[in-house]
């Protein structure tokens, strides 16, 4: 049953408490799940963080709703009064359904090395292949099917769903989350050419540290280092089908949106965020703190800021007429920027400095 | 045997027949197995739907061929008409070779909890984990190293190929098929920012929903929603490596090439075609029949029509040229604008709007 | 212990005598590790192949150094002499730290059909599942929760990962690796539309037939062909998040970087090599040697060249003034295009032919 969630019960007063909140109307309220706004019955709890949303409370049903004080007057039902209505919200989504924690013990199906050292608090599942060596420690969860490597470590309730492969000498901290199907450690892609065709292996001899409260999504690969660790800080989080490649560094507080592609060796800094769908080539650094756009191809180092590149979709009729204008801009833009400095006189233009 | 294709005799008139069709020549000839025009034998049946491989039949050996009545003339070998040939041709690729039906039982080394309602009728292959409360359905195969989790439906002749992962409380319907290394159910990518840095995470306590007759590739991660569920309609297919976010909805016929990625919320109408490594961002809608070109990047709600965004590519020294000139367009957009304002007097051009 | 790095000592002398080199220094200096210059300790080896890293070589630590001859005269540690010091590296990587050769023997836990023929040489991990009439070579190594599908071939010395899936009937030659999370043979992604709504799917009856010294990175997927087979040619290299679809043919000595996918029927030649996240859509071909940098689409058969499409990051300020100047390019083409005949009379140039 590793994969359960709580249900439980609180009182209005008992999560206003716990929020350090002040409430208004009735405190015995009895909470047993989150809902939207529309949705809610009357065990349940909503939030209000967009002034947009104001208007609909009038007719919420909900049990209680998370709000600002400044907008208690829209709200006719119980009120619970925080400042980040949105972050009281996720904290009590934890209170009320975080996953039950590890009952300890170890399923008759799983094969562990002797040498491994498993907590008895850890809670091993079926199927799960542990390696000589490694480290289960208190609490953690490693559900059905996973897979952990020689000497690799998992920390303190630290999390692996069904199905996870965590290769040798990896070092996952305490309070992380691997969803199911991601591969931490499996060989960077590094290769040296032979002159006369193909390519020869190179040992990749790294691992990948990870620190505590990392949370990784599904299908996600981390690859171990070449010489060196791969590193993921702690409180990074990553989405699914994220490639990150040997001797990443990824910087604490960081998120990274699905299907981004880090190159090897590339360092993203602090509080970065990566939108879904960006590549981003190999021996770059991105400063702490860039913001780069769903999508974007980054392929030179950044200083703080906010990055965009890609093309948003057009009617397919207007994309074909744009598109063999754009593959030869460049002659045109030499014969325009002629044009302009004869007719304004316009030379000096930053425009012209890239013809 | 999970993993075995029927290898079964047919003659042209029992084909013909199954497919209520005509036929011109031997209806008695045996036939095994399916090929292309050039490479097919007389055991073989190939088809003909477009006009540039006619010229081909000439020199056809295979047993017989599925085309038009209209094109019969170009055809010397045994002929069955039908209006649709490429149709046919899926249609009898079943008859020939689908997979066999479940045989029903449960391998030894699988690990089936004692709530679930798992029916005769369906097939447990080894190594499979089953959690409590889960339902497989009559007919219904779990290849290999599968793991079904909490509570979760697998409707009837649904087949899980070897190493998927279906999490707690989704719901996957009838004559599904999901492929290796899939992940249905994972918990989506929600956080809350803390201001004083770092993510708190919020539960997903929603599920998957899986109508009829879904496809869905290798790789894939479809995620369980936040409140609510993430839902995939009947009939639709999603190739490999596709990323559907929490509380995504697909409406039914949907098809979704290779390498999307979906962000949360958004609403994908039916009928809609989704070229591979298109990127549509959160919280859009897609109306009924939208179509989007391979690798498009979608940023807005989109009306039925045809959508493209990427460049194609170039030859690098050209490519070159370009991009410092598409970097700085808007500079060099306005001068333009004012010389194209003097020299045609055309200040009233669409052009000029956007300026 | 199939996921173990050797560790091993060997003297310069040796590592010299091996790679056919001279070296310059103490021969009885004893290796057992590799590092980058500067974290290189005496038991280390590290190389130099680039002039600039050369200023460091006069701090450097390492036992000994692989480098040039003609940069002999910035070593002041022991020197082995190659004209490549980055392949030598390589090798010297896979005698130092190479996986360890198989030890032959089925776990326990594995369910392995009675009709598969496994080597007594092979080595077998924990919960594999080996399916019916599936060959296994001396020295190969299927690593814990692989599935090997019914009659498929593993050649010799070929390893698997841990979770690898390999469908029936696909074919991997000799000396290969498969990282974790793989996917070898899942059905192509083969539907015909019916008139009334909905895909029938066609049995996809071709297998995948991967060469000798293949290396396939981790969640990667390489599909059956629907007639016919995938084939992978030997030498190929294939980084992390591939998707290879239905009938891709990939020649000899190409290399693909992560998350590039490939879609249906595409010839790419060999020693082609493919950027990372790129995009190359289905019925194409790729000849010989064609570069494709990261991030492109690519829409055409390609003769030998290099190639490119994506536009870098911006700061989004000026992508935002760039990006509806884009969209509609065309209109504002046009009129410069009459504007620059009216300036320069040039109407002969090139950039005219595509309005």
């Amino acid at each position: 049953m590793t994969d359960a969630l709580r249900d439980r019960w609180m009182s209005v007063s008992e999560i206003a408490a716990k929020l350090g909140a002040n409430y208004e109307g009735q405190g015995d309220c009895r909470i047993n799940g989150l809902a939207t706004i529309r949705d809610a019955n009357q065990n349940n709890l909503c939030f209000v963080s967009s002034k947009k949303f104001l208007a609909e409370l009038s007719l919420c049903q909900a049990g209680a709703v998370l709000l600002r004080e400044s907008d208690a007057k829209h709200c006719s039902v119980t009120a619970i009064f925080v400042e980040n209505p949105y972050l009281a919200y996720a904290q009590v989504s934890q209170w009320l359904h975080g996953a039950e924690a590890a009952t300890g013990g170890t399923h008759i199906s799983a094969v562990v090395d002797t040498s491994a050292q498993v907590s008895e608090l850890a809670q091993i599942g079926p199927n799960v292949v542990i390696e000589a060596g490694a480290v289960i420690e208190d609490g953690a969860v490693i559900a059905a099917g996973c897979f952990v490597g020689l000497n690799t470590f998992i920390g303190k309730r630290t999390r692996l769903a069904a199905n996870v492969t965590v290769c040798r000498g990896c070092h996952i901290g305490h309070d992380c989350r691997v969803l199911s199907g991601s591969v931490i450690g499996a060989d960077g892609f590094g290769f040296a050419p032979i002159p006369s065709g193909g390519w020869q292996r190179i040992e990749q001899i790294g691992g990948v540290r990870i620190g505590d409260r990392v949370e990784i999504g599904a299908c996600t690969t981390i690859d171990r280092g070449a010489l060196g660790d791969t590193v993921v800080e702690s409180d990074v989080i990553i989405d699914n089908h994220v490639q990150i490649a040997h001797n990443v560094h990824i910087g604490q507080y960081t998120a990274i949106a699905g299907c981004v592609g880090i190159a090897g060796s590339t360092h993203v800094g602090k509080r970065c965020q990566l939108g879904g769908g960006s590549s981003i080539v190999g021996h770059l650094k991105l400063d702490d703190g860039v913001v780069v756009f769903a999508n974007t191809f980054v392929t030179s180092s950044l200083e703080v800021g906010v990055y965009a590149s890609a093309s948003a979709a057009q009617p397919v009729a207007d994309w074909r007429r744009n598109q063999p204008n754009l593959r030869q801009f460049h002659l045109l833009a030499r014969q325009m920027r002629r044009i302009i400095g004869k007719a304004l006189g316009d030379e000096t233009s930053g425009a012209k400095s890239q013809e």
